[in-house]
């Protein structure tokens, strides 16, 4: 049985383990004052090509999302999310057990542009409906689409038009990054949002996610609200040495590569063989769909979720690679398919 | 320099890494839902010798004291803590982001009693107050002493007589019950208290504490809470790999028990070259009260922190052993101070 | 200028400022334990003919939404309202700022029913999730429609099979409770709801709401709630003497009748005009469709608000009445709508 | 049996019930925006002369302090007051439940000075405890002292070098403004204070407290925090027709100045008949120490809380006046007193 479940079934990439190894007995000080974490955060800056942000390393997407977003807004703002949002779906009222109401908007493909944003705006005219203040967006979304830059840009213009905070969900922005549709850099995630993380969880770490906040007001006091949401490591140095290794010689974007050709291999694959998808997705989640027959027969040697049924006899399935993911397996796998076809 | 400034300044056990390492690229169930944290939570209910608990990994102290006492308590109960407990003062108010007030009684040695429970009680009367309805002790203390089984139990009547939950903070439980002067068993920590946990982070693994829950009503959707609060890590093997290393072969009582008896070593010594403590501290902190010249001798090539200013040319400094303490620098340490002297 | 804008834009029914002045000198306790609030709670239990219940009586809509829904709710646990529900949408996300999610259900006319709670309970499946938990329904709804008994006891037994607690905002339920299409007596609420309010602000109370508490395990404690959310008036018998007054000699229902009394002869005296309506309300709140040139015609000399657009020349107007309504300006407004026809 | 239990056992000063009364059937807009409420605002300013203040009127004393506090906070931000203050010990955890700790004080007269909030300072040092950021005083305090503007000047000058908020709560503001020993101006409070608010509902309102924003920084969207707490009146004229009679002719302070009055007649003859006080109280609060068998006498005839046991033999009882006090009542209590000697 292989798994196309997810990207976070197997550890960290051995490198990571090997660093975490080599520095096990230094001494060193603790929640994340330590020389690792100090030199993963001057790393990063330096992979994003800016010194005037604060970086902070956090234990996942939830906590980090959570921590993040309580910080940024006072109690009666709130967040505007495509109806996807990880935040709305799949984090058990995180955001709200802190006091937020998301403004859940609905778009077809994972996507949130300035039109969404406005005919919230519109909708929220006075004191008796809460103030949307934050736009959250995932890059790639939930569903494996991925913003363009000039997409990016234009919610980023309407956002400080209309003096609301950007904040971008990373958890696997590796992917996105990578994708061969991308157009946008690293650099410019920081130029046009107020926040965003990067994912580590996703993309070969053990845990860990890198927050960029470029905002300067928003900077003020972030480890507080870390330590009081619990997501200040006594070991901080685990996140710090391995977000030290992740960025040291790209192998963030190697393996985020790897995923991503992966993904591609069966995109291609399955494409060829006559299947369409439920979305445009080209990063390391695709969704084709597959006649419900299929989907069980390659449901003895693989495991992967069924994500929606299309009609009476065809399912969208979702399969996920990662830096992990063995080439072999995805040969496998479209010989499987076809075999069954 | 060598430290003794906290028992977290190094990594793992090498036995842990060895463990993540070798089963790295084993693709498992994420959440907390693989077999190594299933395994791991066998081991540790056989451990404690009881099957009718739940048992979750979480990755750090603040995080579970909050998640935990949020989840037990509805909008109005509150907590009752000594003045010294880790909740009230070190947690940034993590325990008052979720809405609930800590009572704080005043007590010597770190510990509280049922007199102290009492006295809160009687003062909270009506509806203009909040309603105790947790008792929050630590063991050990945060400041090294620990609770007989006797105080324990006497605690534990005076709650379920006044119908308040016990939660045992165990964030260095592994010291407390390998103490010398310890009578209290793992499975009687079960039996009176309605919650506790068992703290990795502090005795040699990377991070993850356990959480055991006691008390049937407090079982129900445990894990929504953790999901909701940003404590369920995506590859949750993490935690359950460690712990399923700790309680084997009882490296976690041994590892304890070296940080003790490293603890008992500069306790005797210093002793023996005349010096008092703060607090009687049968753990892995002790807190001599020494002159300040020679605390500032010591300084030169120890970390510690200074506690607290006993007198104008004393103060009491804390000194922090753990499953890494090399016995070689205590001696040393040992050495330079009786050379200070 | 006459308004049709709301039902509180007048003081209280005269009966209720002649009890407040002929009381006003009397010492009485506190915080609602005074003996005019006792005795309303009295006739209140009388006239929903049940002992068993609670009954507090809170200053505002909003105020008893937030404090009962947040009672009775542990932090995971979610609402499942329509997405015209006025928690939703009017209340500037208090329920959110106590931490709890709210699930929107997309419905036409105001109503929820066991499908679409089912629909909602269908993908809540996991801990990745809120739990969906308590049902929030208003009779009228917030667009005048009402819940027949039989609706209501779908919604009724669907909550109790799937262990959901049913709420009901009660903020206009007099006008419900008499309306011609009525079914419902007050003392079915009681035995279908876990807890609902009859609404005083806005049928003839200077401000007051009496929340009434069916389920045994939602009545602990709740003054402590109403304490901790600032719902409790020192001068509780403010609300004790009006509700007091509300409901001798049957005042409430006399004034709710009054108000659809003039909503009707509105509704049909507009219908003989010729036109028609959003909605089908049958409570104290209509929504003709006017052409937009005579809506301007009547804003001349009458205040009410447009409601939405409904096509290039027409629009939907909120026209509401309430125990102050005098039917001489009804009629005023009628001839006026007739003349600019 | 008279009262003097509380400020709040009458109803309203019947100036404030004819207003209501004389203005009922006006139409008037709802929450708030009506002409009643932006006149009694405008009142309220001329009265404190400053123009560049917000002003908003709300129901409670707790429901003001939540509000405000909440609004004026980022999570990790705390406060600092007294070991008597209000919001720590007789709101059930209110403030606390918006999220934030109230650091507590012990002192001996009910009032904060520098030195306290400094000592405060010095122990909040870094991120691992909450940061304190809002000094909250009550003027006169829960035990009738009051703060000579030399005082409050001083607390106000350490909160603006330490970038602390200053807020004060003025429950019995009149009482303290009319005290004898009074050297603060109203004026004066706007001056020094970043917030503070008037009491209604102690001096004579049905209910009600106007909250005075003076620092620019706090008064944004205040109206959105109201609404989302549930301390927006639908008809919120009730509160503006109140404050406006209230400080029409000095009605406030002329009732203010009756329960000092009536206060001072007791302390007078109290102290001649040879008793001394558990505190020196010059508002309308006053805490004689008696015989228990005087007490017991007393209470034949009047009611009053007994505070706190001074010895086996005598106990402080607490004695409150109010605007609606007898003179008759109070001499005949000192008649009852000295007749039990």
């Amino acid at each position: 049985m292989y798994s196309f479940k997810n990207d976070y079934s197997e550890g960290a990439h051995p490198r990571l383990l090997k660093a975490l190894s080599e520095t096990n007995f230094e001494q060193v000080d603790g929640y994340g004052e330590d020389l690792y974490t100090q030199k993963a955060v001057q790393l990063l800056k330096q992979t994003i090509g800016r010194d005037d942000i604060d970086i902070h390393l956090l234990s996942g997407g939830t906590q980090t999302n959570l921590t993040a977003i309580s910080a940024f807004l006072r109690p009666h703002e709130a967040i505007i999310a495509a109806n996807t949002g990880h935040i709305l779906v799949h984090e058990t009222g995180a955001i709200e057990a802190t006091g937020h109401k998301i403004i859940s908007v609905e778009v077809g493909d994972g996507k949130l542009n300035s039109l969404h944003i406005k005919s919230v705006l519109d909708l929220h005219t006075d004191e008796h409906m809460v103030k949307p203040k934050l736009v959250y967006i995932s890059n790639p979304t939930e569903i494996g689409s991925i913003y363009s830059k000039k997409e990016l840009e234009e919610i980023s213009v309407c956002c400080h038009e209309n003096n609301l905070f950007l904040y971008i969900d990373g958890a696997r922005l590796g992917s996105a990054l990578c994708s061969d549709e991308n157009d946008l850099e690293l650099s410019a995630l920081a130029d046009l949002a107020d926040a965003f993380y990067i994912g580590g969880t996703k993309n070969g770490a053990l845990l860990g996610e890198a927050l960029v906040i470029c905002r300067e007001s928003l900077k003020e006091d972030f480890r507080f609200h870390m330590k009081q949401k619990g997501a200040m490591l006594a070991k901080g140095k685990v996140l710090g040495i391995q977000f030290l290794e992740l960025f040291k010689d790209d192998l963030y974007f190697d393996m985020a590569g790897h995923a991503n050709t992966m993904a591609g291999l069966l995109r291609d694959e399955i494409t060829k063989a006559g299947f369409n998808f439920l979305v445009h997705s080209p990063s390391n989640q695709i969704f084709p769909i597959l006649p419900d027959r299929i989907i069980s027969e390659l449901q003895k040697n693989y495991a992967f979720y069924v994500w929606s049924k299309v009609d009476p006899d065809h399912s969208a399935v979702r399969l996920v690679t990662s830096w992990a993911t063995k080439e072999e397996k995805v040969l496998a796998f479209i010989k499987d398919l076809n075999g069954a076809l």
